[in-house]
């Protein structure tokens, strides 16, 4: 402690953030739901490591008592069997969070449990408002305090305060939705009923399942697959759902908000999204497929073998080596016990992150000539190290494709692209990068390509063209509220 | 884990609870307060040791930004050189929280930070309010969320409502307190200011120190001693006193609530208290030892000794042994390790809670007559016990003393007594309760003895008469929103 | 806790344990070598996860102050930016360790650090002696006392007894490898020299690395590349090694007990070693890819895609689509967060183990006859669940294949192999073995096949046909030192 | 982490430290002994608090097989309900450790516990050997290893080699007990036998208990106490005891090492016991009695009260107002909150480590003539800022008297009584002391009212005199063994 210490635990990854995962289920058999909640977040544990809770209730039991674990860090590491087990309760939301530092606190880890006009609430989100300074601004004037910095609890209080003009909560949030405005994907418990809401765009996903007697909400469909539950659909954009006994899946469509354009993130296809979800009826793995198929037709070149950086670049390496004919191969071991951290030293030394991380099997790249398929490149910290690295495992050239347009703009609906100047692909050339690299060849997927990869489902490609489906705050305000 | 288990955590204690201490500083100098803070409270933590924290900020950044740790536990498990010296900042306040079981959640922990519309607040409280389910439906029917179940939180709604209309923060404070109903003493760091706040009644302490160019707000004066601060006043009833560097403390006596009839809780000098502690003038060691002189008074026994039962009877006996002439000494050695809580098997076994605190000095008490003094006795669980303890090392005759009298009545306004069917003396003699209890003879201090203890400075003697300053709530709701 | 607990934490997994992973390095430099140690067990953290340690010594300091840490976990969570820091030294060694239930203890974690006559030694060992009860018994009978139970203490034991009539750490390794009988790998620190010792039968792997002017001792190559360090030469079977500043690397032959017949562990090349890795000579991911190989060559079948159970069953699965021209595909996606353990609900539930960790791929598999690739079959307790997944993923038919002989006697060398009655393959038909699973067909690499796998390098086949190269103990110890 | 540190955690005492308490228990009725065992360490805390340890072992069980828990803390830190549960066994032995802070390691923790030629062993012991280096080097010169710094281990290692040539393990004990030199109480458990024994100058204090059919052996009688069992007798200086449910109580004075000299540790009654210990048939607080009384007589004072440095110096103060008359009063509030450690800023602030911990009553000790009594005065850090705080609360006069002679020479026999150069006393006179504490006037007790302070038992005066009952060795090696 006296001294200044040499190493410090660092993160080895170059991709954009997800901001959230969220799940939701009440059985109507009265079984306990909070063991299936921790399987379900563990499945949706790929869209959020910095925190994540489970909140639950007993509908048989007083009403609006509801009990809830909330912690920093993995779904495992936040819940053992004596915590989980006092969680009882047939109706539940669970939450996994992903944060950007500054607001990485115990406060503003969801699902966010309150008391309102009506009893509790219980409250778990998926994507970043717009609006949210001026609805703050707004609610502060009313005499609204805030004690964390999530766009959830400015939801909850205009839930809150239009239930005092709605006749039931789904209304009030109906009403809500029509104050705020982003990317929002919601799972909310009241004390008799489970609410599924997913903003006009649709940015991100939720669809619904059924196992038993039992409905479930849940970002993506693989949490489903998980609890051997069967998907029923995805919640359309700007649809509100409410589960009860009595009704089971009602839809009110007065309630919709309807929108012709729909702007699902097409990165949830690209990179967030567990390849063995559906989203909106089309596979992320054949999405992942389809691209590497597109980068073989549009950016071909002469090789040996096409290899993914592993994970999330194999799908795309197994569509490229489908199209062009070339060998698809493992290049590279992944050491699976790194996890989120490791420790790394502040001063430079031998070892590199990367190297940590990642070793080439010689085996496999040495005298041959390489594709090496990623997903994206965000700040292009550790796509030298790799492009070295099989260099030096004998690969003679190496070629690089990424399964994703250049990042060119921040985004403003969930994913935490950090800001232009920090981006590679910023004022600089496909050329400039590859040298910087190292690569011999380098060639990104065309933007065009995306709407033919999703079946024209209706996306958003802000963070390629600049062109927002909502304009944007004319400000970048993300992560404001913690200072 | 797979059994039942035959052990379980334990307290061994048959006091009353008291809810909170509170502490808030200022330095004009700029220097940081989170050290000072960290000693303040652990000079106040005899009032409370389920949770603490302290939030700071710094008068010269930006503005509002405010930095917490709050915790489950003491003082010394919640704190530590890392997380302490994080807390950087020039004005602060801390907490420690007592509470009864349901209620004890992180979620809990005071400070309360918060934003509203003019930046933050930290807000620290001890006392009860009478009124709170009914602002909490009236907050409510206007779109507030609660996220705890703790008054602070009612309390920071009404300052955050009066704000809009009110020129300053103290205004607000002001206007907040002609809502709220109970007892409290409140400290307050607004982005500039400190403020401390005292219901009309007086039921809990607060006083404001000094040191250097620094401003202290602290519970009891104890704290001042402990961080070598110079005792200035204590706050008056009803009084909001504001902290600024341009001004020094300011009291703004025409938002002073005032009322002629005091109701100071007397539980503080006979046993929350510490004895070096003085409240609005009184020197709770002095109030103790008067106590033990009224019993010596009014209740004399011929004996051969006089002890107390440690710590807190120490003192009254030290005044019996005055007022009688009968030979103060110490029976007893309490085991000074045991801390909150320790392990006990919960089937029957030969160790007992009380013997593993405490043992009686056979050296001492063999072959005498002893009075042996307490504070009090709420459900008499270790009474008889302890008097057992005494008569197994010789003693030949026990008689028991209590320096309060017999508790018969909840308490509505912090002070955690338990239902009347819990309390011994509900109900029975005191003849009855000495033959329980097993001792030679039994005398509580008579309730007439009490404004006579404090120098008439007027207290509440609600827990023993009935007679509440304050209606109290027509059921008992303390606790009620923990379900 | 009051109640039968419905949940516990559970592993998922069928395959046959490891023992452990060693590593020792030394930097002629005088830098220090934590960091580095740390990195190399990081790589080496596939070889065991129980338990960890580093212990290091300063050569300059006073002589033969050794200063460790070790912990049970993983070597993430043992080890944090402070602890490693103060571990200053110049030589040292780490060791990562699995272990069976009855021994995981804190006492038997390693290196094992102990002072003797000629002042310390710190010890790290993989592999498992047959005589150790005789040992022990010996060792006992002339005044021995055990601490831990495990084979490194008689290991050291005998160090330090010969070292007496010695003229050197080596020279006393060198007598004690005269008694002690089975399989050891050993990575020895003494307060001025890096030794390393491997059984005459070369068991367990050890190789010599070099980085700038530091040497290192490693399990396997894999964690020479995660340093940037240059893979020297494998430490022969029954030779030592010693590495100090002024000679480099001794291998005294005159102390080697060189030996005709080799005996690998040939599940070192099937599955306990990282693909990455290179063991005498031979390439662990290129004998994957011949197991495989081989596999399509003795037990072909028409199928549309060939698929390996994630990870170690990806390379053989490779193999076979490349001798077989079927197609190679990804069937499955495996939740990387899991770790060594999950809660699992104790009474029957919905959600399977297996499906927490694996799920199909419909997209790939459905309509799919599908080829099956995994590394081992131990119990039999999760082949039938993918099996079943695949089916449900509607997968037409399901080959599985399995690229190593059925496990049908135990081990008796430092590998976890249960005994007989647990094992699938005891006392039944493969026939009988693919009804259990519910696959179409199965077929297990043929024992002929071993030798060509890895170059007819020498292997042990014993648990796949009872022939063990030293003779086992009468009854199986494995373990009884812990009752 | 990134910058040099504010703050530490610091103790708060001017102390000697004691080395460590034991407890061992064999129910013959076959209970689990652990739970008692707990509490017994709680009831001996106050002689260690930097780890603790139970073993226990089940004689209707498999033979030797012992189960335990260690760690570093106290006694309620290092269990809790669930691990003291699985303590099971009807035997077993119990050790709290003081340790300076070189040695304060997890290794060290007691009981050992070991496998030995006969079984198993655990192993509890107080004292220090003046001799264990030699036995060391002996020990090493035949083939031992050790893993600890710790003598017990030395003792473990030459009962094992006895119990080659001794008809049982008592014989055993008794022939070690010919090898090794200096203080020990021992409890030791063999799989049927709890074995105690006490080196032949008694230096360290151990008794005999009975509960039921059960019997204990104990560092001090409080603990029998504690449990509700029955003090039996003490364990004679150079007695082994041995206790079985065939014979109960055995002491083979074949065994004795009778010696006419003894030389208990006076400071044991001075201030290390707790004062409702009997230590061989002498009353702790009786001595503490008399030690205040002859101090009255010797070095007397004209004053208006009489008050103790809290706890330890109350006993005398109360001996010292009965011989004078002068009154007795409570000066100074302690935090009971305190423990062990608190967090203490590095740099210069204005609250002090004392002021932390005292406070002094300004109601009691204002215009007075004040006699303030500690039981001992080591480097005298502390003792000066009490006297200032009496001051500082109005006191006229500050007399200091002392209950113990001045620190003069180290001690070789288990109290950490720091180098002679730290030592206040070493070469400065009583007055200058006196002014360098600034008090009135000083005293300390005359090194010749010792043998009549404990009814002339026969008691050690060596860091008194520097006459030391056994020769101490050449040159100062505690804690050499952690180098």
């Amino acid at each position: 402690m006296t001294e200044k210490s040499i190493y410090e635990q660092a993160k080895v990854t170059d991709k954009p953030g997800e901001e959230c995962g969220v799940f939701g289920m009440y059985d109507f058999d009265g079984s306990d739901v909070s063991g299936s909640i921790y399987y379900g977040l563990l499945a949706l544990q790929h869209r959020g490591q910095e925190s994540c809770g489970i909140a639950v209730s007993d509908t048989s039991g007083p009403k609006g008592k509801v009990l809830s674990v909330k912690d920093m860090g993995l779904v495992n590491e936040a819940f053992n069997p004596e915590n989980l087990e006092k969680l009882k309760g047939d109706i539940g939301v669970g939450h996994v969070r992903y944060s950007t530092a500054g607001s990485s606190t115990r406060e503003n880890a969801q699902p966010l449990v309150l008391n309102y006009v009506k009893g509790t609430l219980a409250l778990a989100h998926n994507g970043n408002l717009v609006n949210a300074p001026e609805l703050r601004r707004d609610l502060a004037y009313t005499g609204a305090i805030f004690q964390t910095t999530i766009d959830s609890e400015v939801i909850a209080y205009y839930i809150a305060r239009e239930r005092l003009n709605s006749k039931s909560a789904e209304e009030a949030v109906g009403r809500a939705m029509g104050k705020i405005k982003g990317a929002y994907s919601l799972v909310i418990m009241s004390p008799r009923k489970l609410i599924g809401a997913r903003d006009p765009y649709g940015f991100r996903p939720l669809c619904i399942g059924k196992r038993d007697n039992a409905y479930i909400l849940t970002s993506e469909s693989c949490a489903l697959d998980t609890l051997g539950a069967t998907f029923v659909r995805d919640v359309l954009p700007g649809e509100i759902v409410t589960i009860t006994p009595e009704k089971g899946i009602i839809s009110d469509t007065s309630m919709c908000i309807s929108r012709e354009e729909h702007a699902r993130c097409v990165f949830e296809y690209i990179y967030f999204a567990r390849p063995d979800s559906y989203i909106d009826g089309v596979s992320v793995y054949h999405s992942r497929i389809l691209a590497g198929k597109f980068l073989a037709m549009d950016s071909p070149v002469e090789a040996d073998i096409v290899v993914g950086v592993p994970e999330s670049g194999n799908c795309a390496a197994m569509g490229y080596a489908l199209q062009s004919g070339i060998p698809y191969g493992t290049a590279f071991v992944k050491n699976a016990y790194i996890g989120r951290t490791f420790i790394k030293p502040k001063q430079k030394t031998r070892e590199s992150s990367v190297q940590v991380k990642l070793n080439a099997l010689k085996e496999v790249v040495n005298g041959k000539r390489v594709i090496m398929i990623d997903d994206s490149i965000v700040r292009g910290t550790t796509s030298d190290r790799i492009v070295h690295m099989l260099r030096e495992a004998g690969a003679k050239e190496v070629h690089m494709r990424v399964s994703s347009p250049p990042f060119l703009w921040p985004c403003y609906f969930g994913t935490d692209v950090p800001a232009r100047e920090q981006l590679i692909a910023y004022n600089r050339s496909v050329d400039v990068i590859c040298k910087i690299i190292g690569a011999d060849s380098l060639a990104y997927l065309r933007t065009e390509r995306l709407d033919e990869m999703v079946n024209e489902l209706g996306i958003c490609k802000g963070c390629f063209t600049g062109k927002y489906p909502i304009d944007p705050p004319e400000e970048d305000i993300r992560g404001e509220f913690d200072k």
